[in-house]
């Protein structure tokens, strides 16, 4: 964690994980079983102290986070809403054209949990390193390859590939470990004081970018898949006079009406050929060309 | 500044400022006169070692800002600009209903200025003091009052009063200070090569929001100006029955497929006295009411 000192000699640090600052806000929140359960998310900057920081996006000192925090009034309610996470992150992760290369992977679970659960990514710019299971799809990291003798903790195999992979999200049932600390408790219908049972969900979003970009590319750039591109549509002019431009800029108004996310490379100075190259740089899922004679 | 160092003794420091980022950024794209003008904006997290960190948004260490850089062929047409951005700067904090408390601030203007303008906000919870010339409404701060001698440098007018005031936003004329630096040239229409003129225009976003919260409350909460509130409608739904709900979430469609934002307050679990003073505490522009009385 990065720790610093302002002229007045107090002391800061660079936030690397929100717990600390969650529990007690939601405390304002919950009193009773009532308030239960609970969900609050925030998409936020967070800096580690990496030793190897590289490869960009993929692992940077600063990126952009989104964290849900789940709030519950027992274990059974954690645990069902921890499977739900699961499979709406692989929903995401299948939108972001990850999920054949995406797996669920075991990691340590501190304290309270047996386990945690990553998703890692397969990729040779990843700095993970992953024990992969091929016949059950379950991946798990060094740590636990360890504690586990090598064999897959699901169904036995010991035959476990190794492969390179970036980790693009994480989720982790927390349990009382902030809530006891906090003092986060609540009223249950018995009228008892209890302590509340939480779980957290974290992906990072730039990495995911970059991610992403690891593995939907070919020599000439990127392959955006259509449901994270960042417009739906490449719109190239290719000539300039009235004609075209009345035509092109048409398009581009009728796009914009319609809510379609549309990039208009309407550049005078550019060459046909130029754009076409910034295009497949760039890789938009649509490309649309107005010229003369199309 | 803020410095750090990471685990390997590399040195980062947060941003505070940053020209030095963009001119070598901006540097890829600008070879000839012909790319001139350019600009280029982020919104962006700033880094401050304030020695009085206080009053919540108003001065923070951490604080969101929009940074506006604009590059120029030459000093007039980096003047010309900085003209339209005084009164672009002005249209906005009129939309943020602060029209009638913020002044345009001489400040010192640094190795190439004579002036910077920084945007004032009058506030008793501001911790800058500056001199308003109540005549021809032009402000000076501190730094510019010794060197005029207590006069105001347009009409000369010697009766200011002395106002709190925080600073919301900032324009600068940079000229060619950072272009040096980092030789970002160009070749003019004369086959030559020149030194690109710069300009930065600022704004708190986060600061704003405070400020905006200063002056638009009472004492039951804010009032939000209708084009920065964060939702337009409040809609409250008193009772709870099929009847009411089914009008209350049947309005609440109805907003969104207009496109209007709006905050629906369903909760079962509040009384209506309760929702009304979270509304008033919340401070939205328009409210409606959904209960079997109305």
């Amino acid at each position: 964690m990065f720790k610093l000192k302002n002229r007045s000699d107090k002391d800061f640090s660079l936030g690397w994980t929100h717990e600390e600052i969650i529990t007690p806000l939601v405390k304002e929140f919950i009193n009773s079983y009532k308030n239960l359960p609970f969900y609050a998310y925030q998409i936020q900057d967070k800096f580690r102290d990496e030793l190897r920081a590289k490869s960009g996006l993929l692992r940077g000192v600063e990126f952009l986070m989104k964290d849900l925090y789940s709030f519950h009034a027992d274990e059974k309610d954690l645990d069902s809403y921890y499977e739900k996470m699961k499979k709406a992150y692989f929903n995401i992760f299948d939108k972001c054209g990850l999920s054949t290369k995406t797996f669920l992977t075991l990691a340590a679970g501190g304290t309270f949990s047996k386990y945690s659960h990553e998703f890692q990514t397969l990729t040779t710019s990843g700095e993970d390193e992953i024990y992969l299971c091929k016949k059950c799809k379950l991946a798990v990291n060094k740590e636990i390859i360890k504690q586990e003798k090598n064999k897959c903790p699901k169904c036995g195999n010991k035959s476990l590939s190794v492969e390179k992979a970036i980790e693009i999200g994480n989720i982790f049932q927390l349990k009382d470990k902030f809530s006891k600390v906090f003092n986060l408790n609540f009223v249950g219908k018995d009228k008892k004081e209890k302590l509340v049972f939480m779980g957290c969900y974290g992906i990072g979003l730039s990495r995911l970018m970059g991610a992403i970009v690891e593995i939907n590319h070919d020599d000439k750039g990127i392959i955006w898949p259509k449901e994270v591109a960042p417009f739906l549509v490449h719109l190239i002019q290719v000539e300039n006079n009235q004609k075209i431009n009345k035509a092109a800029f048409g398009l581009y108004e009728d796009f914009q009406k319609q809510g379609i996310e549309v990039l208009y490379d309407d550049r005078q100075d550019k060459s046909a050929g130029e754009k076409f190259v910034d295009a497949d740089l760039i890789g938009l899922p649509l490309r649309i060309v107005v010229s003369e004679r199309t």
